[in-house]
C-alpha cells in the first residue's frame, strides 16, 4: 500500500493526515493557523502537525508529501502568499517542506484546486472526466479538471471562477477588477449587502450563519441577499458550462452551509442563462467529501499524479512506493 | 513527407486542401457552399472539391483525412447540423468522408476548433501552452488549448466563448440564455442594434462594412456599435483569461477586420476587468493565418494528433504515413 502525507494549509487551520491509495486517511492532526504570528511560528505549528501525525502513525514509509495551500503562489515553485496570512509573504513553503523531508517528491497546489482533485478522485466528481470544483466562502476559488486531467493554466492559476466577470457593473473587486463572482457572492460581501440593505444581526456577529438564520425565519433582505449570490454563482456557472462544456459542477465552502437559500436561486439562474443543450446538462452538486478533502487533494497531487501533476518540466507519473 | 487533406465546411464556402507536416498548403479548392440545395448537392460539392484538389495534386499518398465543419455537431461521430448549412440535420459527414476514404483515418472537430489548433500549431500562438482562438462573425465561436493539448469537453464542445454570459439583463441569446456574449457581438447583432439606434445605412446592404465605413466616417451611433460589441468581447475575455490563466487569445472573423473599432474599447474593457496579475498578463492579437487556417486546422487533428485528437476511446497518435 502506498501511503503519502497531506498537508492541507488554510486561513483558519492547517491539517495535515497520512493519505492511501484509495483515498483513505488514515491518520491525521488539526492545528489552529497562527495567522496573526510571525512566519517562524506558522511553520513550527505546521511542523508540529506534520510530527505529530507520523508519530500517531508509527511513522510509515511514505511515497511523497502533497501540499494544498490557500494562495495566491508562484506555482510550481511553491512560493506562497495566502491572503488571510499576513506573515507569509513570499514563503518558500515547498522549498521548506523540501528540507524536512529530503528524500520525498514533495509536490503543491492551490488548496481549491487541492480540493477540485479530491473530489474527482474519490468524491461527488468520481466517473466525471469533466469536472468544476469551487468553493464560495471567505473568497470564491476553484479547479478545472478536463478530460480527467487537472488543468494548470501557464502560471498555476486556472480554476479562478471568482473572477469571473457576472455583472458588468458590479462592485468594484478586491482584485482590482469590477463585477467579479468574488466581489458578489463572498460571504462578507453578501453580509455586507445586507448590511447595507438594513439588516441588523443584533446582538450576534454580523456573519453568514447570522444571515442564514434570519433568511431562513422569512426575513426579506437576508433572503435577498442570498438570492443575489445564489444568482451570480449561477450566472457564472452557466458561463463554465458553455466555455468547457462540463459534466458536472461542484460546490463546497460555508456559504453552501446556507442550503437551498443559496443553491434555488443558483440553479434558476444556471437554467436561465445555459441555452445551449450541451451545457444545460451539467449537474451541479454539493460536495461530497467532509473537511479531509484538503488533505486528500493534497495527497492526490503525489498519489494520482498521472492525472494531477503535470506542472512544465516536472514529471506526472504516478510514484510507485 | 506526411501530407493530410484538411476539409473546412463552412456556411458560405467549402475549402479543401493539401496540407503537410509543416503546416503548408500545397494545393487546394474552394467552391460556394449550396446550403440552399439538397444534402446531396452540398455532399456532391464538397466531394467535386476533394477530387480536383486531389487531381491537381497528383493522387499523393495520404495520412488521412481531417474535417473543421460549421457545428453544431455531435463529436466525435460527426454528424453535423450547421446553423447556416440548412440542409444538413444529422448529417453523418465524418461517416460518409471515411466511406469516400476508407483506408484513411477521418478525423473531425468543429470549425472554430480547428481553426484554433491552427493558430496554435503554425499561426499566432505558436510557442504558447494555453490559448484560446475565438471568431467574431456572424456568430462568435472558439476553442480551447490548455498545457499545449486541445480541451475537447465532454461532448466536443469546449470553446463556447460565445456563450459566455457577459451582461446578465443582456438581450436575449438564439441559444436560449439571456446576455450571451454572442447575442451582442456578433455581427448581425451589432448592426441590428445600430439600426435600433437610428443608423441608416442607405442604398447599401446593413451589414457590419456598411456600418464600419460609417464608424470611420465619425458616425456616432456606428462607433457606439463597434464599442459595445468590442466591450462584451473584453469583458468575456477577462473571464476567460482568470478561469484558465491563459498566455493569449488569437481572435479572427469578419468583425475584426473593423480593426481599432472593435479592438481598442475591447482591450479597454480587459484592462478594466482583468484585475489578477496572472490573467492582466493575458495578450489578445489577431490571427496569424488568412483563409487557410480552416483547412490547416482540420488536417491538424491528424498531423497534429497528439495535441489535437483525443476523444473518448480513440488513439490520439501522430499517424506516420
Amino acid at each position: 500500500m502506498t501511503q503519502v502525507l497531506g498537508i492541507d494549509v488554510g486561513g483558519t487551520k492547517m491539517a495535515v493526515g497520512i493519505v492511501d491509495d484509495s483515498g483513505e486517511v488514515t491518520h491525521s492532526s488539526i492545528v489552529p493557523t497562527p495567522a496573526q504570528g510571525t512566519a517562524d511560528d506558522m511553520w513550527q505549528a505546521l511542523t508540529s502537525a506534520c510530527d505529530q501525525t507520523l508519530d500517531k502513525a508509527g511513522h510509515p514509509e511514505l511515497a511523497g508529501v502533497g501540499i494544498g495551500s490557500a494562495g495566491p503562489m508562484v506555482w510550481p515553485a511553491g512560493e506562497v502568499s495566502p491572503v488571510n496570512i499576513p506573515a507569509w509573504r513570499g514563503f518558500p513553503l515547498r522549498t521548506q517542506v523540501q528540507e524536512k523531508f529530503p528524500d520525498l517528491d514533495v509536490r503543491i497546489h492551490n488548496d481549491a484546486i487541492a480540493m477540485t482533485a479530491a473530489e474527482h478522485w474519490v468524491g461527488a466528481g468520481r466517473g466525471y472526466a469533466n469536472v468544476l470544483g469551487m468553493v464560495v466562502s471567505t473568497g470564491v476559488g476553484g479547479g478545472l479538471v478536463a478530460d480527467n486531467h487537472l488543468i494548470n493554466g501557464g502560471l498555476g492559476n486556472a480554476g479562478h471562477i471568482g473572477h469571473i466577470v457576472v455583472d458588468p457593473n458590479g462592485p468594484e473587486c478586491r482584485c482590482g477588477g469590477r463585477g467579479c463572482l468574488e466581489a458578489i457572492a463572498r460571504g462578507p460581501g453578501t453580509v455586507q449587502w445586507a448590511v447595507n440593505q438594513g439588516w441588523l444581526p443584533g446582538d450576534r456577529p454580523a456573519d453568514g450563519r447570522s444571515l442564514a438564520e434570519d433568511a431562513n425565519a422569512g426575513d426579506e433582505v437576508a433572503i435577498a441577499a442570498f438570492t443575489r449570490a445564489g444568482e451570480a454563482v449561477g450566472i457564472a456557472l452557466a458561463s463554465c458550462a458553455a466555455l468547457l462544456d462540463l459534466d458536472i459542477a461542484i460546490i463546497g465552502g460555508g456559504m453552501v452551509q446556507s442550503g437551498d437559500l443559496l443553491m434555488v436561486p443558483m440553479q434558476e439562474a444556471f437554467d436561465r442563462h445555459a441555452g445551449l443543450g450541451f451545457a444545460r446538462r451539467m449537474k451541479i452538486v454539493t460536495v461530497g467529501l467532509e473537511q479531509e478533502a484538503g488533505i486528500v487533494g493534497a495527497a492526490s497531487l503525489v498519489l494520482q499524479g498521472e492525472n494531477y501533476w503535470s506542472p512544465p518540466g516536472e514529471q506526472g507519473d504516478r510514484i510507485i512506493a
